[in-house]
């Protein structure tokens, strides 16, 4: 549809996928689900749903050259973040970017990252979220919880509309027992971080809830596609304070609905999301690239690009990329940051992160 | 000493230190005990018994000018053998090298890739072993064993002489239960695979037990240091038989002995051996290269070049080299030949052999 803006944000770094994610290689450019990266994954849903001229695509300046390689031609437009902002300042220069082109259009904002299956309930779901958007509606995706993960945010889902329900409350990310609590309450889902609704209406709850925000998104409106866009995008950043949609607009806001998803979801946080969307072996093996496996169990082999040989692991995760490997149990998957830490507190290792 | 003639038996691979092992880079060409390679911490003990123009190394012709590189222009004769023939038809080139620079040369035949330690008990220990070789013993370095090894072929410890024993009786491979009897005897010691003899004796010794070698090494005598030398290697290598000189000469030998060495001997069989050689943590482990180790016990974690990061392990070892991983159990490293042969099995992975 030609009023549809997908926005897609991809400036994240995926730090847990160390040492397949790097600074210039994140998350996104990896091809964790199949053969094409997740950026290009989601770019195909986003191509059933609007032309390729409307999807932006927002990112780390850094990225914008190798992404573009990813683009192969595709029209899509791509904001260079000179730094991070946080949602909020990508969603205002997207949206003062959407306005300029069409003061009607409304932005489906995606993540880069995240696995969607099947796509068909996918776009289902954004049609309905569409029309709700259409009548003023901030709309979120809620995802039914299968588990009391305390690293998303909730939603306490309130009275039904015509295609979706309306949002009771935004709930930051709970405790175990909060969680638990949510969870059984039927009532409350996660927060998946993709959003509906109409540029005119976001715009305007930044004129109301973040109005530095809103007057450097509007005076960037004049620049697009002229050649001080790119000196325009460093001023708003340069000015932009740094904030999250959630914070910043969602839980402010008082016209904001939910839509269930019906397709299986998935934000593919750290290798541990390997077990649940690939398929593992009778071991309970999970592998990847070139891999020999003799007497594993329940254990993760990938090789980005070389040979992994491996014998006699229980619960271990191996993943060798660029010449770094990383060897753990799975269970202490979680504290795989304070690892990464170490890495980054040497000068010489700095080159295995970028 | 100009009469001496160091012989460097480094015809091997050491299949079992894969990944870092490869057929193009063996384990004599690794750094495994310092920043020197086994081959060239094996010619510094040689240089200290004889001029380096008297070393002689032989070697599979394939690695000839990758140790022609290590040696910086050093002297020594490089024998490049067309194709491995066990010990028996290296010695006896060698042999016939050394009659015609000096019939009374006498041959120190080494593995480039045993530890030996400390230097100067080796050259004490080599002393004696050649005045026991001036009356025409063919001597081994025996070593005490320090626990019933199965690997090692044994000899039977007989009467005294001046600076050496004779050998009673060379035993093969034994199973554990001889074995175990070998080293509570206290009369056997391992066969180090190390030698002095005059060459004429040697030679002797072919001409008797295995003549066709003996004729194929002498007439290989007048070619040496000739334009035809090569051609004349080629010819000896392809009609020659394999064996192994402890089967083809020495078993069969009247006068040998041996001398029990006062030195430290590793013969550097697998990784398993770097937890003797280098010294491992409080906790255990042993380290090589670039590595960040976090809570792990009794691991080693080797980086060739790359980076490994390893988190949990207990009782694991992690080789990274060239792209290749290799992550088992410290206790089945017995087996890694097994997981070897898989690797060799797939076409498209002889690359990570080479």
């Amino acid at each position: 549809m030609e009023r549809l803006f997908p926005v897609i944000l991809a400036g994240g770094v995926g730090e847990r996928f160390w040492p397949c994610s790097r600074a210039s290689r994140p998350k996104q450019l990896l091809p964790l689900l199949s053969s094409k990266t997740l950026l290009m994954e989601t770019i195909g849903r986003a191509a059933e749903l609007a032309p390729e001229k409307n999807i932006i695509i927002v990112t780390r300046r850094s990225l914008v050259s190798e992404i573009k390689k990813e683009l192969k031609g595709k029209a899509c437009k791509i904001i260079g973040e000179p730094a991070g902002r946080n949602t909020a300042p990508a969603i205002a220069a997207s949206a003062s970017w959407v306005l300029k082109k069409n003061p009607e259009g409304i932005m489906i904002v995606l993540s880069s990252d995240h696995r969607i299956n099947p796509v068909k309930n996918f776009i289902k779901n954004v049609r309905d979220a569409v029309s709700t958007a259409q009548s003023g509606y901030l709309v979120v995706f809620g995802i039914k919880p299968s588990r009391p993960d305390i690293g998303y945010g909730y939603i306490h889902q309130g009275a039904k509309m015509k295609h979706a329900y309306k949002v009771k409350q935004f709930c930051e990310k709970p405790d175990q027992k909060t969680a638990k609590k949510f969870v059984k309450s039927e009532n409350h889902l996660w927060n998946s971080g993709m959003f509906v609704w109409k540029a005119s209406v976001i715009m305007e709850e930044f004129r109301h809830q973040m109005p530095s925000v809103y007057k450097l998104a509007e005076s960037l409106e004049k620049s697009w596609n002229t050649k001080h866009e790119q000196q325009a995008i460093d001023s708003f950043y340069r000015k932009v304070v740094s904030e999250s949609i959630d914070y910043g607009i969602m839980e402010g806001a008082s016209k904001t609905a939910v839509v269930q998803a019906t397709f299986a979801w998935d934000d593919v946080g750290s290798w541990e999301a390997l077990w649940r969307i690939r398929k593992a072996d009778t071991r309970g093996n999970v592998t990847r690239g070139r891999t020999i496996s003799v007497n594993n169990t329940n254990s993760l082999l990938y090789a980005d690009g070389g040979l992994v040989v491996a014998s006699g692991l229980n619960d271990i995760v191996v993943v060798q990329s660029n010449n770094a490997t990383l060897v753990m149990p799975r269970t202490q998957l979680p504290d795989i940051k304070k690892l990464i830490a170490l890495v980054k507190k040497e000068k010489d290792l700095i080159k295995y992160l970028d």
